[in-house]
């Protein structure tokens, strides 16, 4: 039996930005409140301040007309001027492609940018594969292996991009493509403090900080729906019962290609 | 025990290509003659007709000094004034984005741009765990699943690439990144073939003709070694015994991150 999402649409900051978002528009954005590939597109949208429509969709449904944009039938999905892509990440360079002002998440700088799609790749083959493993993990001696894993993730993240200096956002330089694609889990910090003790600054007190700053974003903030609704969505996940795409891969110990 | 590269060097018209790129260069491409991975951005390098300096690496030695360039120490990786990068998808981007001219290998179109990444993220993602899987089955069943799983992942490459009009290719368009990103397997069919039975005409007409086309490219050709050569290396593919991460991986039932 798939998922049922409850309430079927967002709440809070994240339902009067759709509310402002209501009106047709030829950039059409495909979208689940709840989920966190969809908030990576929804982040960049707001960021870039562009006009778009949002519609609500239930992916678990697999509705015909929604398999003709994504034969995948996963959100998010974007659909411009009647011309259809989706996967997160293939959207986001799609929006600086399509729309480089007001302005980029991309550095403009080729070497800083291959370093950015090096971080968004490792948090996209080893970062999100680990937050469900250990979202989805029962036994205690799990959760701690998936509490382990998951750090260690992270704090290749801080090595790899909080290079030195620090994070690049904290050097001056804007919230971007690595915020963009890591931010909507780390809305998702507090669901696992309190179903599995987990906290920012077991990585690092700079990730701790950096964490904190994407928390406070307006783009974050305006994507994010009230808490309890993430947990009505989450528990299935914390309780391995889910039946997404990704928590069957997950439960498989495999990865959703 | 690591696998032994034999020969140690490129043979063939690849041989030509690495003697002709000997001399040192603030572009410093690090390189295994037998890797696929590899021959994706030295085929870019060859399409772009730049100038580089080719230097083979042993990676399964893991050496100091190339750890330092790529902690996963995983060839390819490029050394660009001295600043380093690896990851084959993320050095075709960074070929594209520091050397614009004399000709991309990305469309221009930011929506044909995205269905290219739409293909690619399939290809590796999908067609090429398929490959692997295929290639190191021992049992004459898991073969036969393993022959339908290739065929299907690259008949969506065909769905998704060489939609109605036939491949862009073919339409008059140049050669680009799917090329680039599925040609070197498509140089070692004749490997499935042989050891296998495969034959690119399974997968379909349109798909066996685009594939000849591949094979014919200048910058394949140049990049390519002698049949023989391949067949050394594969061979411990073929009886699952090699030890790289990629054989490993595969036979756990994993995929490489
Ligand atoms: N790789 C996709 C993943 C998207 C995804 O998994 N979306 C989920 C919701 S969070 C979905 O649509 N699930 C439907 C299903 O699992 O059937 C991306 O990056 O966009
Ligand atoms: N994801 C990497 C894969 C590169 C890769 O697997 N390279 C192999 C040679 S084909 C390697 O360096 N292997 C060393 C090892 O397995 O230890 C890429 O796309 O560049």
């Amino acid at each position: 039996m798939p998922d049922k999402i409850d309430p079927p649409h967002a709440t809070g900051a994240a339902e009067d930005t759709v509310k402002k978002h209501s009106q047709p528009h030829d950039l059409v954005f495909h979208a689940g409140w709840f989920c966190p590939f969809v908030q990576r597109v929804w982040i960049a949208l707001e960021e870039k301040g562009l006009k778009y429509e949002y519609r609500e969709v239930n992916p678990y449904q697999k509705e015909p007309h929604f398999l003709a944009i994504n034969p995948k039938g996963l959100v998010p999905a974007l659909e411009h001027h009647d011309k259809a892509l989706y996967e997160s990440l293939v959207l986001l360079e799609y929006l600086d492609d399509a729309f480089p002002s007001p302005r980029s998440l991309r550095p403009t700088d080729p070497h800083e940018l291959g370093l950015v799609r090096l971080a968004v790749q490792h948090i996209s083959n080893v970062v999100v594969p680990a937050f469900y493993r250990y979202v989805q993990a029962q036994e205690p001696e799990k959760q701690r292996d998936g509490h382990d894993a998951f750090v260690a993730a992270l704090r290749d993240v801080q090595a790899q991009w909080f290079v030195g200096e620090g994070a690049p956002w904290a050097r001056g330089d804007h919230f971007g493509w690595v915020e963009a694609v890591l931010g909507p889990w780390v809305a998702r910090f507090a669901l696992l403090e309190q179903h599995r003790g987990f906290s920012a600054s077991d990585v690092g007190d700079e990730f701790a900080m950096w964490a904190q700053r994407v928390l406070e974003r307006p783009s974050v903030k305006a994507t994010s729906s009230l808490p309890e609704n993430y947990e009505s969505v989450y528990r299935r996940y914390f309780e391995d019962t889910a039946e997404s795409e990704v928590a069957k891969a997950t439960r498989k110990g495999e990865w959703l290609k």
